[in-house]
């Protein structure tokens, strides 16, 4: 069972909005309206069981993840380019420039928000399928870089990423855009619990290994094995892995530092590490 | 000859100045702070041929490049943190906080702030050095992410960094403060004009690779000689690289995904680039 708590059931929305209304029904003081801003607050996500996706290009994604888009806002405009997604029983409102950008986090959400159902999973949830390369995230705290590690993930075919600890919420409206639409793509875990997703992660046929720049071995040394299945456990921006957690990992493996830079950033570090295990991986 | 003016010359700050100041001495109404403040233009650095350098990574590592730091400013506490830099010679103003405040374009300049000497270079002065690997950004617009190709490069060992084109300002202080210090640890070259820049990069005895999904080889294919010196062009965020410029590189070499991602971003795509050319290149 995952620490996150189980959405609390609320009424569906109402059947006889599942035709797109027109502008001017909803305004900034609709309680629908109202509902959506305040999935801004993790509290609300958790207690809701939701979040929202901004922008074109997130909303395209999420609507490929059946059972996942609630309800679409958008402005007329942007109705009208993206006509061919106002599929029969998908809610779609028509809304006002300023209702959109009272729901909207983002500055630029290019007239379209869309509010999901949280897809985060268990670990149990994704205990049946084949895991090859995973990205384990260990408190992340910017929003930035998370979305960014879930990105080279997706781009270098991962199975799934797991955010371990007390890391950002991946269904921050920041990490959603920073994702690029790789959030809806795989499978991502959240585990509060780090000692119980290591405990599992350990139990699984798969080398942990730690993305470390003080490690005893180097990326591309020959006493590291990337043709193995691995789960890469990326650590803090600031503080790495402890040394409780980087102890539970078959090795811990720096990226080599060739110049004079003290370490890469974490997105990049992530982007080396997994491409390194894709490539190996292919054979 | 660079298109960037030759920095106007201006007169060397006071020798009784030498020393360290009080606190109190100098106020955001103090022509010398007025002057570090504009330094967050690019026209005003243009004009004086000057930048700031924010915090104590970049200050400490500007200090390491002889002839850069003009005068540190710095509050009391910080002073007493960084003693040890203090050497003859060096300006050293003691400020109140809202005088770092006033100077600093970062929210958490963490108490000190150098204003440094121009350190971009032409390409004509890097003709002497060894080009085994070298990174050039085409009209790279996000300062963060010029920061961080800078910081891969620097990781990666590369012999210079190449900024090319109507990119950001690599002395812009997002630019500075994100490439964590590796500013000062390799050359930077600005070249507004980009053809005369590939002009010369084509006499130079490496091949030319675009790093562009669309390209007809992907990164780790039999016909990707990376073991050869290359300069990776990277290109704009959102357009990419033009045709005409893409033309003029011996190949177009993509970052294969192997998940549903569209594309990485610029940082991580540069990282996974410039570290399998690293490693080609040790053999």
């Amino acid at each position: 069972m995952s620490t996150r708590p189980r959405p609390i059931p609320r009424p569906e929305p109402d059947p006889t909005t599942h035709v797109a209304s027109s502008p001017g029904v909803l305004s900034v003081r609709s309680a629908r309206v109202k509902h959506a801003r305040r999935l801004a607050t993790r509290s609300f996500r958790v207690k809701t069981g939701e979040f929202l996706a901004e922008g074109p290009q997130a909303v395209r994604e999420a609507l490929t993840l059946a059972g996942t888009v609630i309800e679409v806002f958008a402005t007329a405009e942007a109705s009208r380019r993206h006509k061919a997604w106002q599929a029969d029983g998908l809610t779609w409102h028509v809304v006002d420039d300023d209702v959109l950008v009272e729901i909207a986090d983002s500055v630029q959400p290019q007239g379209i928000v869309a509010r999901c159902r949280d897809l985060t999973r268990t670990i149990a949830s994704i205990e049946a399928i084949a895991w090859r390369l995973v990205i384990v995230c260990f408190e992340i705290r910017d929003p930035g870089n998370l979305g960014a590690v879930i990105r080279v993930a997706d781009a270098a075919g991962a199975d799934a990423v797991l955010v371990i600890g007390d890391s950002v919420d991946p269904l921050n409206p920041k990490v959603v855009r920073s994702t690029a639409g790789s959030l809806f793509h795989l499978p991502i875990v959240v585990e509060r619990d780090a000692d119980r997703a290591l405990t599992l992660i350990g139990r699984r046929d798969v080398q942990l290994l730690a993305a470390d720049g003080g490690g005893e071995a180097q990326l591309f040394d020959d006493a590291v094995d990337l043709a193995r299945p691995t789960a890469w456990l990326m650590g803090n921006e600031a503080h790495g892995l402890p040394m409780a957690v980087r102890e539970r990992c078959d090795q811990v493996v720096g990226v080599p530092i060739y110049g004079r830079a003290e370490s890469l950033n974490l997105a990049t570090a992530a982007a080396v590490c997994a491409y390194a295990s894709a490539h190996a991986l292919r054979g």
